[in-house]
């Protein structure tokens, strides 16, 4: 298999404690899966300066293609994104000029004040280029470092969405010319351990990706998802392989007594 | 503030591809959190026993208190946590007599064949601590190293929940003597911008945490939900210290024309 990687950062203290889930990760996560990207970390960070700076450098370091990072570019005192990247690459932190006619012009239409709050969202990292964020104010950052396209956009979830799509639109620049596919089977009366020697083989013989999801008591009731999926320049080509696994599985489940199912 | 720092590693290829959205991770930050700790970085890797390895290798090097792992117990192929964890802490993987016996009992009681796949489930590092899984088969894996306490558990979620209790209750050695608190307000009408100064200024003057998650449009409908968290050694300190920041922002709220609402 062909890997692009990626890795996402999430800046947050709620996060770290819990109170809110990250379905910003799992977005992004998804967004680059169906892109073709193998996303192979996702770190969750403190609104902290050098922990920020740190995140970036540790990802950099195991040079993915692409490097995405959610939260901490708002107005108030914990939001350090844009000082802990610009720390991370070693360079200044400035007002951005385009990032700043971007903010003002929103603020301007409402005639409301551009207070010093409101112009720190336009200071970025030396060299960003700012993503336009239709749903919010503070424009995403985006910085294309060592062939990694790095952005950072916005923690509030509709904004992320936003400015993710801009990018992807308008600047990855690191495209992967792969498909990602997968499909499903859902069973019934098969535990996982008795399964476990069947998928190991056919993971082997196929060079595809197979897990099992237990859904509920491996002894008592066991119900498992299996999830199939593959990528490759070919998009039938994977569907194919795919399709013959999912023929695989099912005689070999039947053979355990186990019932397919049409869904969980 | 006195900090007792913690770790989550999440491990799990589902999670990465946004399949899945890490409530694990939310489950055992908020725990950890109401324990007294503060979470200082979750990390998701893949089923890949060099990035286990890695990420446990650096969360220890970080030298928290804690830290806590979930998934890659089961019996397939690509659970992996307890060979990487094994490889992190340079000591051997082997079959944990203690684990084995807890396996063997529950496939016996039900007259379940113990094959290869399941009595892997009993191989842990040199050294380990199986911890009782009233859920499911798979035990947890505890290790005391470095004086930080080491715990993998399960990624079912009912099997990581009850792993983590028993963990808590009978085995945590580094407890915090620290209480956590928080509190929160909920503001029609303030933008997040216009709140910032202030909550700048309280932050510093109580060295407090105070956090304002906007909820909804900056500009033409801002409503916020503002979080007040501390912890320390005494209960009623906090709790009196909460109420006065609580208090300083009902007054600037007011101030700036905000609504306070009972919920968001």
């Amino acid at each position: 298999m062909d890997y692009w990687l990626a890795e996402i950062i999430t800046i947050g203290n709620e996060v770290l404690s819990g109170k809110t889930v990250n379905t910003n990760a799992s977005h992004i996560g998804r967004r680059l899966t169906s892109l073709g990207f193998t996303v192979r970390r996702i770190t969750v960070i403190m609104d902290d300066v050098n922990e920020i700076a740190s995140a970036f450098r540790e990802a950099i370091d195991r040079r993915p293609k692409v490097i995405i990072s959610s939260g901490g570019l708002g107005p108030t005192w914990d939001d350090k994104t844009a000082e802990g990247l610009a720390k991370a690459l070693g360079v200044d932190l400035e007002l951005n000029k385009t990032a700043f006619n971007m903010i003002l012009e929103k603020y301007t239409k409402r005639n409301i004040p551009l207070t010093e709050e409101r112009k720190k969202m336009a200071y970025m990292p030396y060299g960003a280029i700012p993503v336009e964020n239709n749903e919010g104010i503070a424009p995403g950052i985006y910085i294309y470092h060592n062939n990694i396209d790095i952005l950072a956009v916005p923690g509030v979830p509709r904004e992320m969405e936003n400015v993710l799509e801009n990018f992807i639109n308008k600047m990855l620049r690191n495209k992967p010319n792969l498909k990602y596919l997968e499909d499903f089977i859902y069973v019934e009366n098969v535990m996982e351990s008795a399964l476990a020697p069947y998928v190991k083989e056919l993971v082997k013989k196929y060079d595809i990706y197979i897990k099992t999801h237990p859904k509920s008591y491996e002894l008592s009731r066991p119900i498992l998802e299996i999830q199939i999926a593959g990528s490759g320049r070919e998009e039938e080509e994977i569907k194919a392989k795919i399709e013959k696994v999912k023929n695989e599985l099912v005689d070999v489940i039947k053979k355990l007594n186990g019932i397919i199912r049409n869904s969980l």
